[in-house]
């Protein structure tokens, strides 16, 4: 298996919720083939998908997506604390839910999570060993 | 916010156990940056994290993670059915649970997916509207 991820799904319950989340809140823009069951947006290479919880349950053969944490979370890496800051800031204005201000932690970066309305959790993060590049990309030590 | 991911963290019981699972079982290969508390793995541009679990929830301000269904998937498109087969069958022999067998999907694709030993889920799909580029991403329409 190559390594490689192409998509991330995230379950919601409101698609139109959170479609208005994603698409006015964060200003990020939902392809065309998106439609009342599922929103994609391309993201740098990856697709991340909203997806209907129950349909992604059903699809992925499973019973109901959890209540609260799902213990997974995502990412974005950002260039300065400021940048944190700044993200967080935005995300509370359009009504995310706080759930980790932005604070120094402990492996030398500075972080905090903003929740979806679904509670999907989304790591706003600067790390100094992390640099960012061009593309948007940080690279790791082999 | 830039619509960008930089990493997803998959919360997971034993490191050793998960750091076994993908690197040994699927053939990726963990950054040097890696420790007992957490693996990264660089893939397409996107990291891939490997979290002991308390910590992630602990890092997150939240309580434990689910049993089970975790409400978010991570997909990885291929080139043909056959491929599809083919990483599923590799999945099976490396000890993991096919949670969906392979097969013919509505929305005119093949997919089916795997579990890693903590039910966190890979689908494998075959999207014949979503073709693979040179650097391994799909492109959705605008």
């Amino acid at each position: 298996m190559k390594p490689r991820i192409n998509m991330i799904t995230l379950g919601v319950k409101d698609i139109a919720r959170s479609r208005d989340f994603y698409e006015k809140g964060l200003g990020w823009k939902a392809s065309s083939m998106s439609n009342e069951n599922f929103v994609v947006i391309s993201l740098n290479g990856i697709v991340l998908c909203l997806y209907q919880e129950e349909l992604l349950a059903e699809d992925a053969l499973q019973k109901k997506c959890p209540l609260g944490f799902r213990g997974v979370t995502v990412s974005q890496n950002v260039t300065s604390k400021a940048e944190v800051n700044q993200v967080l800031e935005h995300a509370k204005a359009i009504g995310a839910k706080i759930v980790k201000p932005a604070q120094e932690v402990f492996w030398g970066g500075y972080s905090g999570y903003f929740a979806d309305p679904d509670d999907n959790l989304w790591e706003v993060a600067w790390n100094p060993y992390w640099p960012i590049k061009e593309n948007g990309f940080v690279d790791l030590p082999e």
